[in-house]
């Protein structure tokens, strides 16, 4: 699974082969199991984790038991709590995979001291964060000034393949509109 | 104008008299008049954008001619549109002075320039970045699972002098509530 995230990161910069090593010394496999936890909420996230194949969500419940998604992350994507991990407080999220999923977790301590030996790494997580603060802007725009359908469409176009593999009622969490409203639209538009 | 800057640029880590001089030659000053532009939607955004006095806010015209305000940016904040900056696209924000206010504006080449020539900026933007990205997360989290009454609270808390500088319209706006509800809300908590 390790060649998925030594694929990756080759895509984005050019690594050489005792760098890719370097890190793959320092990830750690981890399988879950559909409905299992990556992270419980109440608990402190210490690793860098990059998803090399299934689905993950990331979730609040709040006072009333609702559940609202912040993230879901599939293969290729990065997941975890950049809040808890930077703060070291207990993280208000649960990550829990949606499919049976791998994940490679690198630990905190030992990620920092990756980017502070490898530069092209950091290069490439420092780009990573600043297109994640772009796409996370345009979310926000989208929550604040979109319809519910507006959303839904956007969402559609954004990421062709996840209406086909997530349940409905995630993605009406995901885009903070009721599992009734998505069903409206979503016949609508056929 | 360039001292806010300059002291908020040592507050973060430890420049060189010479690193201040070389940012301060790249700085330009721009003042603005309340509801003047920096930015108007359409245009393409060529600068990175420290705020040394005043307010400034970024929103989005709809379809139906409603704003939708993403962010407010006071003394000692960054303002701009990293998404037009970064894909050299036309911005489909507009940047306006709430209140009469002071920019310093560095242009993108000159910035990136910097950032090669010292690394300890280098490091400050990164961080930054990295911080907007668990800001703009929570703010999504905030947007899709908070009541419109708990949204308000969570802004009074972390920006307790916004509201006494904000008109309530645009705070409303911001928090993606109607002004009526905004107004019930404000008229409950008093």
């Amino acid at each position: 699974m390790f060649d998925v995230f030594a694929k990756y990161l080759q895509s984005k910069a050019d690594f050489t082969p005792a760098e890719i090593e370097q890190i793959r010394v320092a990830s750690v496999l981890k399988t879950l199991r559909k409905r299992h936890y990556l992270l419980q909420a109440g608990d402190i996230w210490t690793y860098n984790a990059f998803v090399t194949s299934g689905c993950l969500r990331t979730y609040s419940v709040d006072a009333k038991g609702a559940e609202h998604i912040i993230s879901f992350a599939v293969e290729n994507w990065w997941t975890g709590d950049q809040e808890s991990l930077t703060s070291g407080q207990p993280s208000r999220y649960t990550i829990e995979a949606v499919e049976d999923a791998e994940v490679l977790l690198i630990k905190k301590d030992d990620f920092d001291q990756l980017r502070r030996d490898i530069p092209t790494l950091d290069g490439v997580i420092n780009t990573i964060f600043h297109r994640s603060f772009i796409a996370a802007q345009s979310r926000i725009h989208s929550a604040i000034s979109y319809s519910a359908e507006e959303k839904y469409r956007e969402f559609l176009q954004k990421y062709p393949g996840f209406a086909l593999r997530i349940p409905q009622h995630m993605i009406a969490s995901y885009l903070g509109v009721t599992t009734e409203t998505l069903s409206r639209i979503r016949r609508h538009l056929t």
